[in-house]
């Protein structure tokens, strides 16, 4: 199962491609689309839309695995990312990805055994259990990676329950 | 100069083709993209992008004019609009047409006179400067018409300052 992990964001918007066949489980592409804040509005969420369609068609995953969001303040910055996760679901549903939709503190969870856990407690698991020598920088692509990881033990899960 | 003007939301979409010629006015096409609640949020915001980019492939207009959100509470649902207002704003981007950007409250005063004018108000005002018969409907349609408006008048202004 290949599972496509974001984590949304306009002016950085991370991603990670994890594979798992059988026990093992590995990173295949990993990283971040960057945009400029000095840009329109409009093109930066082409850009985010473009470089998210071209990783879909690429590698073809099995699912999207995103983040949702929470703004319990500051809801200025909030709207131009809900704008950015809007053009990132519609490009997995372009492609007929489907999509799981996990909290935060659902992903810290997974990962790490804590809805509470610290940025830094993410990427020391994320690097420990996809063996990545190199800290993934920065914190949204290592969120990125344990949205991935979140997902493909989820779907795991509910292939299980699924079957029995 | 052809503008087309959005009330972005997910539920439901205003759009409004409007037309001047000369010191005329009149209102092409009107209406509102409408989504089903129990849809997936990535289907909804699917229709919302393919009907969007209709209407811009096939009236092919000189600018969009669009609603800025504002959410100073209740930030669970501004997070959807949001997620709505970046899949518009892509199909703008997708088709190379210019987006003018305006807060609900420079709308009022550029259509009504006043920043603070009533939901009734607006409706009035646009049906009476588009000499539009039956009442729009739902509010969405006479925001997105008002919409246009505004960004009519402003197109116009700036083309006459650059002029002089």
């Amino acid at each position: 199962m290949l599972v496509l992990g974001i984590d949304p964001g306009t002016a950085i918007c991370g991603y990670a491609v994890v594979e798992q066949l059988g026990n093992k489980i590995h990173a295949v592409q990993y990283g971040a689309v960057l945009t400029d804040k000095d840009e329109k509005p409009e093109l930066r969420l082409k850009k985010i839309y473009e470089e998210i369609s071209a990783l879909i068609d690429h590698y073809k995953p099995d699912l999207m695995s995103i983040e949702k969001l929470f703004f319990k303040q500051n809801i200025t910055t909030g709207i131009p990312v809900g704008q950015a996760r809007g053009v990132i679901l519609l490009a997995a549903s372009n492609q007929g990805l489907p999509i799981l939709e996990f909290a935060p503190s659902e992903i810290k969870k997974n990962v790490v055994g804590t809805g509470a856990a610290t940025k830094e407690q993410v990427t020391y698991m994320v690097q420990h259990l996809l063996n990545i020598k190199e800290k993934p920088k920065p914190d949204d692509v290592a969120d990125a990676l344990a949205a991935a990881l979140c997902g493909i033990n989820t779907a795991s899960t509910m292939r299980w329950v699924n079957k029995n």
